[in-house]
This record gives structure tokens, sequence and C-alpha cells, in this order.
């Protein structure tokens, strides 16, 4: 793995990493190297678009840092990179309180009305009309 | 909360918060909300730039469904909407094993050289210059 974004502030470094991702194909080709490297020929393959829009994607992950090159110099295959989307998770980190938060509400809301509900029909069964 | 992006893919979805938080200034919008709500008067206090510009921002912020606005229609507060976030984590999740792996990886690497180098100095020591 090649030293990343040295110079890059890690504000640049998120940037560049959420714009890379800001791409379904771009995903794709991370979640198929995620089960194996692969060179820039087997990365088009699935996909319906042309091996010089493939390497455009490519280009963009690598100045990521999401993704880097192996040392075969003729496969050039392309390796998965997570130190990007480290950083990502500890960025979301921050705002976990926010998600986990709600969640908590929604269920006190949904037990609350649960509740409401129970008493109800118990009302109900007891006023049974003669 | 407003219900968001009823007609778009979990794709879509996931392009539109990457895409929103490829920003620096989004981010420090993001940052500010999860202390509280605040008016768009108090969003673009902290920045350096004009209110069209940070309007311009919370637009990108909404469309992704990232902040909201509240009922009080005079302050028409932004409020952080969690939920992308919450679907970024998960997404990453599929990830997690890689950059734990690597660090596991970087961590046995460590103790091999530490290792090595114990028992290089042990030899020194040993065959010590008469």
């Amino acid at each position: 793995m090649e030293p990343r974004g040295g110079s890059l502030t890690a504000a640049s470094r998120l940037d560049a990493t959420f714009a890379a991702l800001a791409d379904p194909t771009r995903r794709a080709i991370l979640a198929r190297l995620a089960s194996g490297d692969a060179s820039v020929t087997e990365l088009a393959e699935p996909f319906a678009i042309s091996q010089p829009a493939i390497s455009k994607h490519l280009k963009v992950l690598e100045r990521a840092g999401l993704i880097s090159r192996g040392r075969d110099a003729q496969r050039r295959p392309r390796r998965l990179e997570a130190a990007p989307l480290a950083e990502v998770t500890r960025w979301l980190d921050e705002y976990r309180r926010f998600w986990e938060g709600s969640f908590q509400r929604l269920d006190a809301v949904l037990d609350e009305l649960k509740a409401e509900r129970k008493r109800e029909s118990t009302g109900r069964k007891r006023k049974k009309r003669p």
C-alpha cells in the first residue's frame, strides 16, 4: 500500500473519499474488489460501459486512496484499500448517537401506542353492548 | 421528519448522501446541527460565505434527506436527520472486515519486527568484541 494523500488535510481526504463513493459504478467496483484483486479487464466485464470509462472511475478511486495497484506489471491488478473507509466510519461515529437516539425514541413511541391500543381494546371489551 | 426519497432507489439515495457529504462546509453545517436546530442566519454566521451560498448547501443537504425544516414558519430552523448517515454506516459495515483485517495484519508484522530486533540485540550482546 502506497502512502496516500500525505499532503492532504483530513478534510480534503474526506472530500475525495465521499466524492469517489457518490457513484454506483465506483461502489460496485469496490464491492467486486472486496472479493479479491482484479485487473482492469476483469473489473470492466460486469459493466455495460467501455474500458476507458472504467479506467476513469478507477482513477477517481485511486486518487481517493480507495484502491491501489498490484506489482504484477502485466495485469496491474487493483486492490481495495480500506483506510479511507475507516476514516469515513470514524467521521460517522460522531453522529451515531443521533440515529441510535431516534430509534430509541421511535421504540418508545411504538411501545406507548401499543400500550394505548391495549388499554382501548380492554376498555371496549368491558363496555360490551347488551 | 418527512419521508425522504420515497421514489429513490437505495443506490441513488447513497449517491445523493455521499455527494452531499463531499464538501467541508456541508459537513460543518451537519456538525453545527448536531448540537441543536438552527436557522439559516445562525448557520451562516461561522462561515465566511454569503447567505445564498449557505442556502445552496442547505438545499443539497435537504435533497439528500440529511436535514429537515422545523415547523416554526418564521425561523424555519434546520434539523439534522440521521437516517441517511445510518444507511451509509450499513453500507460501510460490509467493508469493516477489511480495515479490521489490515490492522490485525499490521499488528502481526510489528510484533514480528519487534521479536526480530530483540533476537538481533540479544545476539549482539552475546558476540561482544574482546
